[in-house]
């Protein structure tokens, strides 16, 4: 489980970074209105995940079990770090961030009974290792999905008609 | 706005390519029951696309405006037209396709007055070609939304707590 989901885990920069660098601006700052999150917005989050969520995670389940909860994660962290910083910059650190944080991973060896070993959760209560690293390659996924929806929605009226045959752009279900 | 376009339009198959090529078999033809669709057989629909559907529209309305109505799009062709074939070379014919099909839209040199020109669709009636080619652009970005949908969802419970901080597998609006 752990290969299958570092496979992925280990692609999601490079992903990022054949989709948005480059783009022009009008695609990277767009948000769905509100205080709703931009591309750059999203890569500035995956960078914070990486920096405090993921592997301190990790390293705490390690270290204290449940005895000890995970420090909350900060969703709006990226509004106050990524403040002034270009994508390409952002796209870069993500991508050396994640690379070390799978280095570090790789590096523990973890076995069944380690991924077996129950965290603490501040709010979800108890959790495991293994549904810790689980979350960690679904999260990058969800945000790939909120990229696409987010650009997508640029052309809510620019596709006319075809709307209705756009899920992410209709929302509609199935 | 056929500038904004291309650009998305143009590193589509960079990205599918960075995200997909060489991941585990597991991810690849994974799919959410039923006929839904795995990722290779999502290439193989864009694949189909840029074959049959979107210059050959492009083309059909500059010679016809609406007066021809576009061909079907048969949304089932790839289980025929990719059986067999590896995603390694999916991925290669897609970039090529594209490639092509852009090379192509640019040295149509379109004008707001082209971008303005009628077409008719089989089922959705009155279209623009500018309204085709946002949802050229649109359709990559629903698809990316469904090949992450559909992996993040093989970890559906592997996540356990997690699964409803998680929209692409919780399905929950917001």
């Amino acid at each position: 489980m752990i290969s299958e989901a570092s496979a992925l885990l280990a692609r999601t920069p490079g992903t990022l970074d054949a989709w948005l660098r480059g783009l022009p601006d009008g695609w990277l700052v767009a948000h769905e209105g509100g205080d709703t999150w931009s591309p750059v917005d999203i890569v500035g989050h995956l960078i914070h995940g990486e920096r405090t969520d993921w592997m301190p995670r990790v390293r705490r389940i390690l270290e204290y079990g449940d005895s000890l909860a995970f420090e909350p994660f900060d969703r709006f962290a990226q509004f106050r770090e990524s403040a002034g910083k270009s994508l390409p910059g952002l796209l870069d650190e993500f991508a050396r961030l994640r690379a070390a944080s799978l280095r570090e991973l790789t590096a523990l060896h973890l076995d069944d009974v380690a991924l077996d070993r129950p965290g603490l959760h501040p709010s979800l209560g108890a959790v495991t290792l293994r549904q810790l690293l689980a979350t960690w390659a679904a999260h990058d996924l969800d945000h790939v999905t909120q990229i696409a929806r987010v650009m997508a929605r640029q052309y809510s009226d620019e596709v006319g008609p075809w709307r209705a045959f756009l899920r992410v752009i209709s929302g509609s279900p199935g």
